[in-house]
C-alpha cells in the first residue's frame, strides 16, 4: 500500500464516502475555509458529457459513466492548483483514480450510517439509490475500497480541515501518542520541565513501543533563547528517520519545532501542546521560533507539524493566569470566526479554535496574507510587552490589544464584551516606549503600522493603515 | 508586468524562442538532465489535432492551429507534476498562455540570430519558413513578445541548466551584483574575514545603489559554529523584504545561507562564492548548515539562494591548497558526468560543473535520491577528515575517498587519473577510528556503510552496499 499522506499542505483535499454521506455540502464549506476552489466530481462529469449522470446511466450505462467518471478525476487530481474536490461515490472504483488520491492528495473518508445515508437519498433520481437492499449492499462492498484511499476519516466539516492539517483533537490523546506520533522511526521526546513532571510519564508510557530519548527545556518563555536551542541540537541522537515530539505550551512547541526544523536540516515532528494558548493558537501552523534579546520569535522557521495532538483534559492542571493567558486567544479566534467560542465548554473551545486556526493556516502557511487576520489585537500587545520589558502576561496584553483593535474598528458591544470576557486592567508602561514599539512591530511596512481590524465579527481586513494619532490614541487608552 | 520568476525549483521550465533556436533539441537534453518528463508543444498540438502542424495550416487555417495550440500550452502549464516544454514560436502571441507562463513556469528564452535560424528552417516544411524577407519581419514583430515572457536568456543547454537554478557564471560577474542580487529591498552583506580584505569593497561598490549592512564571519571552517551563527542573528538588521549576500568560500555560504533560512523565518539569499570549491560546488543547491563538536553539518535547513554568482576572476587570488580542495571536486564531477572536466581552462571548469551540480540538485533539491551520486568518495572523505581530528585538507581527503570509490568500482583508468591529477598522499590516521567513522557515517543504514560507485564514467549508482571487509580493505589502503 502506498505511504499515507499526513495533512493537504500543497496538495488536493480530496472528500471521499458513500453516496448521502455529505461531500458536496462539506466540500464547499471546506473549500471556503481553505479559500481553494471547490470542485464537485459529479457536476464536472455531467459538464463533460453533456448530460445529467441518470441520464448517462439510462441511456448509455454505468459502464460508460466510469469511464467519463475516471478521465475528469484524473485531470483534476493532475492539475497543480491546490484544489477541495468531492469524489463521486464510485469514483474510488478505478484504480489509476486511488493511484492518482494516493499520489496526489490528502484523502479524507467522510462517514455515514447506511441507514443514514439511505434515509438522505433513497428513492431520488440517483441511478444506485432506487431499491433499499441493493443500496446496502453497495455500501458494504464499497467500504473496503473507501478505506484503502482514506488517510483519515472525519465526521463533518470541522473535522476535516482539522484532519488536512494533521491536527487530533481528543480528551485522553495523549495516552495515545504511540499511533499518533507518525512513522516507526525513533522519537526524540522533549518537554517543558514543568510539564515533564506533570504528563511526562503518561507520554513516556504512550510512546513505549517505541525507541525513545528524552530531552527537558525550561519552562515558558525562557526555554526560546539560542542557548537552549544549541542544548537541544547537541543533545538530539535521532537519525534522518527520526521523529521530534513537542509537550509543553507554545515556547515548548516553538523552540522544538525549530530544532525539527533544522536538526540534519529538517525532521519531522509531532506538537503536544499542554496549555490553552497551545493548543488553541500557538501548537498550529507550523511558524516555529526563538527569541533574541529584545527581539521575539526574530529566528526560526516554517515546519509543519506532521501531527499535532490537543488533549483538552491536559488543560485542568493549568494555573488560572495560564488560562486566562489561552482565554484571550481564544475571545479573539472567536471575534475572527464571527462566534461566541468563549461561550462553549472547553474541549469543544479547544475543537472549535483549533479548527479555524488551522484552516486560515493551510489556507496561508507561509504567511503571506489571509494569516495576517492572527494578529488581531498583537500589535498593540506585542508593544505593551516590550514597553513592560515583557513583564505583563501575554493574555492581559493581548486582551488590551483586542479592546484597541475593537475600539479603531468602531465596535462598541464587541469592545464590551471583551471587557466583560477578560475584563483586562491597563498597564503602567512608558506611553512614548509602547509607542516607539508599535511603530517597530515586524508589521509596520516603512514606518506606519498595518494594522487589523474588524469590519463585523467574522470579516476581518488586514493591512489597514490608520493615521498615527488614533492609533496613539488607541494605544494610550491601554495605559493606566 | 508580473514578478519574474527565480528559478524552475518546483515549477514548470519553459523554452521559448523564434522558430529555428533549437528548443525542441535542447529541451530534450534539459529535461534529461533534470529529470523530468519533456513535453514538445507542437507534437502535442498535433496529437490532438490528428494532423501534421502543414496541414492544419493549409487545411484549417492559423487561426484554427492557434486556437488548438493556446489550449494544450495551458492544460500543459496546469499541471501539477514539473515539466521541461518546448513552445512553439508562436505560442507567446496568446495572452492566456503568456499569464501562464507568467505564474506557473520559469521561462527561458532561446536566443538565436534570424540569419542562424533561417539557415536551419528556412524552406522546410514549417508554414511560416517559406520566404525569407517574411521570416525575419516575423522575427522583429515577436521579438518583444519573447523578451515578455522570458525569466532568463540562455544560449545553450548548460545556459538553460544554469539560469534554472538561478547560477550565473561570468568573468566579472562580481562587479555587476547591484543587478544580479535580486530585489531592491536592503541588503546584508557577509563576507569571510579574509575575503572581505581581498574582495570586499569591489563587492560594497557593485551593491552601492542599495542600502547595505556589512558584516564579518571567521575564514573557514570557524564560521560554522552555533556561536557565530547566533552573532550573526543578532547583528543582522534587514526586515523581511531584505536580502543576504555571502561572500566567501563554502563555509561561509553555509552559515550566511543558514542565517538567511531562518533570519525572520526566512528571507532570500544570493551566494557569491570565492572559492573553487564554492563555485564548482558548495555555494550551488541550497544546502546549508553550521557544524556541532564531532559532526559537521549537523544543523541546518534547504534554503535555495535566488542567486548564485560564480565570478572565475575571483580565483586568481585562491592559495594553492584552497585550488587542490576545489580540483578534487572538479574530479569527482567530471567523473559523475563522464568527461575530464579537470581538463578544461579553470572558467570552463568552473561554468561545467556549476551546471552538473545545478542540473543534479534541480533533479533531487531535498536530497532523497539522485542527489546522492555527489557524495562519490566522500563517505571515505570524511571518514579520513574525522579520524584526523580534522586537520585534514578537505581536497585530499575527498581525492583519497574517489580512489577508494574507484578502486572499489574496478575502475583501474579512472584511479590512474585521479592518481596523476590528484597525487594525493595517504594519511596518518588511527585505521579504527576511521574505520568506526565509515559507519557512523550520516550515509549508513544500520550500520552498513552505502556506497556510490560507478558503473563507468558518468554512470554513477548510490547506496550500494558491499561486505565490510572490502570497504575496510579499500579505506586501509589510504591509510599510511
Amino acid at each position: 500500500m502506498a505511504l499515507r499522506q499526513l495533512n493537504a499542505l500543497g496538495r488536493h483535499l480530496a472528500l471521499a464516502g458513500f453516496m448521502g454521506s455529505g461531500k458536496t455540502t462539506a466540500g464547499e464549506a471546506v473549500a471556503a475555509r481553505l479559500g481553494r476552489r471547490f470542485v464537485d466530481l459529479d457536476r464536472e462529469v455531467e459538464a463533460r458529457a453533456g448530460a445529467a449522470i441518470a441520464e448517462l446511466f439510462s441511456t448509455r450505462g454505468e459502464a460508460a459513466f466510469r469511464q467519463v467518471e475516471e478521465a475528469v478525476a484524473l485531470d483534476v487530481l493532475s492539475g497543480g492548483e491546490p484544489v477541495v474536490v468531492a469524489l463521486g461515490g464510485g469514483a474510488v472504483l478505478s484504480e489509476q483514480t486511488r493511484q492518482h488520491l494516493a499520489s496526489r492528495a490528502f484523502t479524507v473518508l467522510l462517514d455515514v450510517e447506511p441507514e443514514v445515508a439511505w434515509q438522505r437519498v433513497g428513492g431520488t433520481e440517483r441511478p444506485l439509490a432506487q431499491a433499499e437492499d441493493a443500496f446496502h449492499a453497495l455500501h458494504r462492498d464499497r467500504q473496503p475500497l473507501y478505506e484503502a484511499v482514506a488517510d483519515a476519516h472525519a465526521p463533518d466539516v470541522d473535522g476535516i480541515v482539522l484532519a488536512s492539517a494533521g491536527v487530533h483533537v481528543e480528551v485522553g490523546a495523549i495516552d495515545e501518542l504511540g499511533e499518533l506520533v507518525p512513522g516507526d522511526g525513533s522519537v526524540a521526546l522533549v518537554a517543558d520541565r514543568h510539564v515533564s513532571g506533570i504528563h511526562g510519564i503518561r507520554a513516556q508510557v504512550a510512546l513505549g513501543a517505541r525507541d525513545v530519548e528524552q530531552h527537558e527545556v525550561p519552562t515558558g518563555e525562557a526555554a526560546k533563547t539560542p542557548a537552549v536551542l544549541e542544548r537541544l541540537w547537541t543533545a538530539l541522537r535521532i537519525g534522518r528517520d527520526g521523529t521530534l515530539v513537542a509537550l509543553g505550551g507554545g515556547s515548548t512547541t516553538d523552540v522544538v519545532g525549530f530544532a525539527a526544523a533544522t536538526h540534519m536540516r529538517g525532521v519531522p515532528w509531532t506538537a503536544v501542546p499542554t496549555s490553552l494558548v497551545g493548543q488553541v493558537d500557538a501548537g498550529i501552523g507550523g511558524k516555529t521560533a526563538i527569541d533574541l534579546p529584545g527581539a521575539k520569535n526574530a529566528v526560526g522557521a516554517f515546519h509543519w507539524p506532521v501531527r499535532v495532538v490537543c488533549d483538552p483534559s491536559l488543560l485542568t492542571t493549568l494555573p488560572e493566569e495560564e488560562r486566562l493567558n489561552g482565554l484571550a486567544e481564544v475571545v479573539k479566534t472567536g471575534l475572527l470566526a464571527g462566534r461566541p467560542l468563549w461561550e462553549l465548554p472547553e474541549p469543544e473551545q479547544v475543537r472549535a479554535c483549533a479548527t479555524f486556526k488551522a484552516g486560515v493556516c493551510l489556507q496561508d502557511p507561509r504567511d503571506r496574507g489571509p494569516r495576517n487576520q492572527l494578529n488581531l489585537g498583537h500589535t498593540f500587545a506585542h508593544a505593551l510587552e516590550a514597553a513592560a520589558g515583557y513583564a505583563l502576561p501575554h493574555g492581559r496584553a493581548v486582551a488590551l490589544g483586542l479592546l484597541a483593535a475593537l475600539r479603531l474598528s468602531g465596535l462598541p458591544d464587541e469592545t464590551r464584551a471583551v471587557e466583560e470576557v477578560l475584563s483586562p486592567e491597563r498597564v503602567r508602561v512608558d506611553r512614548d516606549a509602547a509607542w516607539a514599539a508599535v511603530a517597530r512591530d515586524k508589521k509596520a511596512e516603512r514606518g506606519a503600522p498595518r494594522l487589523v481590524l474588524l469590519d463585523r465579527p467574522g470579516r476581518p481586513r488586514w493591512g489597514v493603515e490608520l493615521p498615527e494619532a488614533d492609533v496613539r490614541r488607541a494605544l494610550e487608552e491601554l495605559i493606566a
